[in-house]
């Protein structure tokens, strides 16, 4: 984009000065457990040789990376000229978390944490009720608690999951979002982490390298659950967000899932019309990692059989070490398109 | 293709008659628990309503689809005027079997199967040596023992795995299947069977049409391995076939794979090149099932972006249920494009 186009940025990743900044919010006896020990997410054991953050856009105040808001601001939102970016903050992992009772005070005090610390420092900042979905019902609860607040614009939970998002006890969560007229956003990095399945349907790779390339795996078979499952006819207005888990295979996905659909379609009698209609018309998907091939007409192509004008939302993914910045990607889409990922198409889902 | 077109079909299912076919070529204790209780495969608990084999060619003499070779000929090899067929048989979920001594010789027994009682049937069969990873010193020595047949033309594993492909403890396998100048394919079936890795990342998926459209999956994992632990580097002379894996996600791996590779090399520092070079240059695939996007022309663009005419083989995978005809697929090429694929790929790797 130039500089002039209004730009929504759907990933942003501010993080907390530290977890000690969750205390306030939390009762006992998680107060304490924090107190001592962080929050404590289980581990995936990779390790990125790069860092998980970018090092150039620490605060001069000190702390994290993207732990400042107002250093935020300048940094990413006045930079770019962002007209909206929708934080996404760092406790999706809360999804891999054993104990029920604890994800949910956490991401119940960490959703506090955003409306209190964060959402007040700028008129460009929305904020995610994030949920652990491991107790639907907490879940749920969270979602009504905070769901009338005019900048809390999405429901978002991990993409780590012990069962594919299509699975019935997931239903409530759902329920929910639709019927507060919010979309469901999930985000990765607990993929294989102690509690949830291996990261890929061949266990569990070596390096960080491999298991950050096959992230995109778990979006396909979450995607698949969904469909199948039926979630879209149960709940016919609700949308989905898949936050950074690649684009380009959505053409093999849709053409696979179709024909399955075709030959086996008695086992799914809920389903009413091709598998790719209901991702087409229920799921948004974020630019960040944007794939690359050499020869840029390629994506091109490839966008042309998503209808990805309708389907994408730029999103930066900031301040994380593979992030990409507006100025730099989707340079030769029509400038309507480009209109339609920077802008609209977030301007309408959010409701901005 | 016209059926004046060479072909070489590379993934057709022979099946057994009855398991009690292998009781000759096993001693015991194998043989007395074959006689009593079958193969014994870990079930993955999945159901196809259409079933997993097509009911319309079941041999007139009885017996599953595709058991009695003389039918087979008649139904397959001389109906498609095929050249050459490669039998891969039924006996992959072998890489699933918890007791590594039964696998191995339950492997072998096949493989005898397979020499005495198909490969003299017919001047079009040729035979895959199935091997049971579990214990690779085991594997070596099969592929040592029926290396030399002259109608033996690759080793044969189930995807189904514990492990990525690429991890070491396979590395023998590949330095067997090189020095013997074989190439190594593996075949879909036993994902998520007890014993392995859930069958995605996201879990046990709830129906067949999910665990089937999900295999792909497996297969990314695979070869991101592969790619990334060295096996190219190592094996320089070594090639995979991907049977049955799904095609049209290879731009997105290949793209996803080099951009990450290009970030965190230091991880990797024996590769030398970028990955979709090795993918390129050691892996080839077959065809079935073959996607079909409503407009023919999406496919033909994935083709060019993945130079399809030299990494593609035709297979059938007769007699399942999604089988594809060669003369129902892949119209639209060019005429150098199908000769390639529904023959010369396949006649230069097997050395046909």
């Amino acid at each position: 984009m130039n500089k002039e186009m209004k730009c929504i940025d759907v990933d942003v990743h501010n993080d907390l000065k530290s977890p000690q900044e969750l205390l306030p919010y939390l009762s006992e006896p998680w107060r304490s457990r924090v107190a001592s020990s962080g929050l404590g997410f289980p581990g995936h054991g990779y390790w990125s040789p790069v860092g998980v953050v970018r090092k150039d856009c620490i605060p001069p105040s000190g702390g994290p990376s993207a732990s400042d808001p107002d250093y935020l601001v300048k940094d990413l939102v006045e930079q770019f000229n962002m007209d909206k970016v929708i934080l996404t903050g760092n406790l999706t992992n809360s999804s891999t978390i054993h104990d029920p009772d604890y994800a949910a005070a956490l991401v119940s005090a960490y959703n506090d944490h955003i409306v209190a610390d964060w959402l007040p420092k700028h008129e460009s900042f929305r904020g995610s009720i994030t949920v652990a979905p491991q107790d639907p019902s907490l879940a749920v609860r969270e979602i009504d608690r905070l769901a009338d607040h005019p900048a809390m614009v999405q429901v978002l939970m991990g993409s780590a999951q012990r069962a594919g998002l299509g699975q019935r006890q997931f239903h409530p969560i759902y329920e929910a979002a639709e019927r507060h007229g919010l979309p469901i956003a999930i985000h990765p990095g607990g993929e294989g982490a102690a509690g949830m399945p291996a990261p890929t349907p061949a266990g569990y790779p070596t390096r960080y390298l491999e298991w950050h390339t096959c992230l995109s795996q778990n979006y396909m078979a979450h995607l698949t659950s969904l469909v199948c499952e039926g979630v879209f006819e149960k709940f016919p207005k609700l949308k989905f967000v898949m936050l950074e888990g690649g684009i380009a295979w959505l053409p093999h996905l849709m053409w696979r899932l179709d024909k399955n659909y075709k030959a086996l379609r008695s086992s799914v009698p809920w389903l009413k019309r091709l598998p790719s209609e209901y991702i087409r018309e229920h799921c948004m998907f974020s630019t960040q990692p944007i794939e690359e091939p050499d020869d840029p007409k390629q994506l091109i192509s490839i966008f042309d059989m998503i209808d990805a004008e309708n389907i994408l939302m730029f999103s930066s993914d900031y301040p994380h070490w593979d992030n990409d910045m507006p100025t730099e990607i989707l340079k030769r889409l029509s400038s309507e398109a480009r209109q339609k990922i920077f802008y609209d198409n977030a301007k309408a889902l959010y409701r901005i």
